[in-house]
């Protein structure tokens, strides 16, 4: 076992050419999660936490109102009726995003889903009235990137958006830019493709079980889409956490982005103290940085 | 089927609020692609060329002598001494790194390779003498990024450093810093681990295969290492291309990065033209700039 071991704190000589460094915080992020305190923590609410159950497992997602609420209420709606129970992941690209839905949507044999088929998009936000946590980065796709309600973010002087991050959750769409209505969610599984954003609209973020995504075998039709029927994984059922009862629920918390706590949570990645680092990059960048997420 | 399908160029009427747009480039990346020439690619040389075998099929690796010359020396040394056939892959780790090499280096047991314990590291060379191409992007890691050679890259005034994009790899050390010698490679398979920059030496990056590393199993260990040896991956063969009769080269061919068609490619995906995209962001980041690879 090598490199990469070194999760113990250090108090460490810093000799960096060419980047003034802060020799404020020596801790490392597992010290920084080690010392929070309960309130640094918070309990996703039930009924804006999705369990999507496949055979190998439950990935939980945590879905953002704030950003995305009229989006968020036609998924609570169509998780209540049973729209996504049976339907399957029909999409694996490389380095890019999961895909689930309705393999049929677009034939006569589509499942019903009961709603509108067109839903104003909400591909970003008015910044004002919006609370959050601006990040010192120069990032390549946004004027401002940060954190709200525990989900990444970008703005500029107008809009505010999330970011396509890795485990961010979004809604498919046609062409039309009003054509996402909730039915078709994908999951970002690669390097952060932010050329979405404010493209498409994100709902929120897997919290657990992202793993049971990433390793399905990859589609091998253009897009990654799966070629044989057989090949799609099925969906057992998704579910509001508010649905399941208490003791069946999964435990998570998730650490707060407006707390010191999470302020010396992301100074521990920009200067890493752990022995092994020669170079503390003294830098990060707005999908670089975990929010952590605790329990089974 | 449905969101980007829509490879086919179209003439986009641009409205993007707050951003100002090149009307020049309506290409799209498959249109740059299909109009590039046979002088806009290069066939990769065979002696810098790896075919890492796994059960599962072949993962073809581009070695980078121009910034780690002395590393690169030692893996082509290991390789033709046949050091990792036999060996494993013993750490997959999520949203992160692939790590490969013998999982009982630290032991008696430890396969002999050979070589000097100790090996100058190569984390970044002078940018004096590189000739790379800079790529216009606030970067959340670097001064200026760019690519050399079909390589991602970063740089200061003084330094020029390959940068921990998907698909790179890497040489896995322990604290000392001279402590990766080649033995140990690990292949980028999350979202970019640019944290890592300066502090390890890349050596190469991915052109083929990615996918028989990022489905393998997580490790259930810490840092993704597999706890028991029956997880472990076996290799069946690392190999130089040069050493494999020409018949039986995987016939690889890489857009060059240092010509008009490259730079025409970043434009492509910068001002996405594509129909389905209603703000085509105008930028993009390092790690975001795909180098095809075409052939079989």
């Amino acid at each position: 076992m090598r490199w990469f071991l070194l999760l113990a704190a250090t108090l460490a000589i810093y000799s960096v050419s060419g980047e003034a460094r802060s020799q404020e915080s020596t801790k490392t992020m597992a010290d920084v999660i080690a010392e929070a305190s309960a309130s640094d923590w918070r309990t996703p609410e039930p009924v804006m936490t999705l369990y999507l159950t496949l055979q190998g497992g439950t990935v939980v997602i945590e879905l953002a109102p704030e950003f995305a609420p009229d989006t968020v209420a036609n998924i609570q709606r169509l998780v209540k009726a049973r729209y996504f129970d049976g339907l399957s992941i029909n999409r694996v690209q490389e380095n890019y995003v999961v895909q689930l839905g309705d393999p049929q949507a677009e034939d006569n044999a589509a499942r019903p889903h009961g709603l509108a088929d067109r839903l104003e998009p909400e591909f970003f936000r008015p910044r004002s009235g919006l609370s959050f946590v601006e990040l010192a980065s120069e990032d390549p796709y946004a004027d401002t990137v940060g954190f709200a309600g525990g989900f990444p973010m970008g703005a500029d002087t107008e809009r505010a958006w999330l970011t396509h991050c890795y485990a961010m959750v979004g809604v498919g769409r046609d062409v039309p830019p009003d054509s996402g209505i909730g039915t078709e969610l994908y999951i970002v599984t690669g390097h952060a493709p932010r050329h979405l954003d404010r493209n498409v609209t994100l709902v929120g973020r897997v919290l657990q079980g992202m793993e049971l995504l990433t390793t399905l075998p990859r589609g091998t039709g253009a897009l990654g889409f799966y070629e044989q029927e057989s090949e799609r994984i099925p969906i057992e059922s998704v579910r509001l956490a508010s649905e399941v009862p208490r003791g069946e629920r999964v435990g998570l918390r998730v650490l707060r982005t407006d707390t010191r706590t999470f302020q010396e949570l992301i100074k521990s990645r920009q200067f890493r103290t752990e022995n092994w680092f020669v170079d503390p990059a003294g830098r990060i960048g707005v999908c670089n940085v975990p929010i952590p997420v605790s329990g089974r």
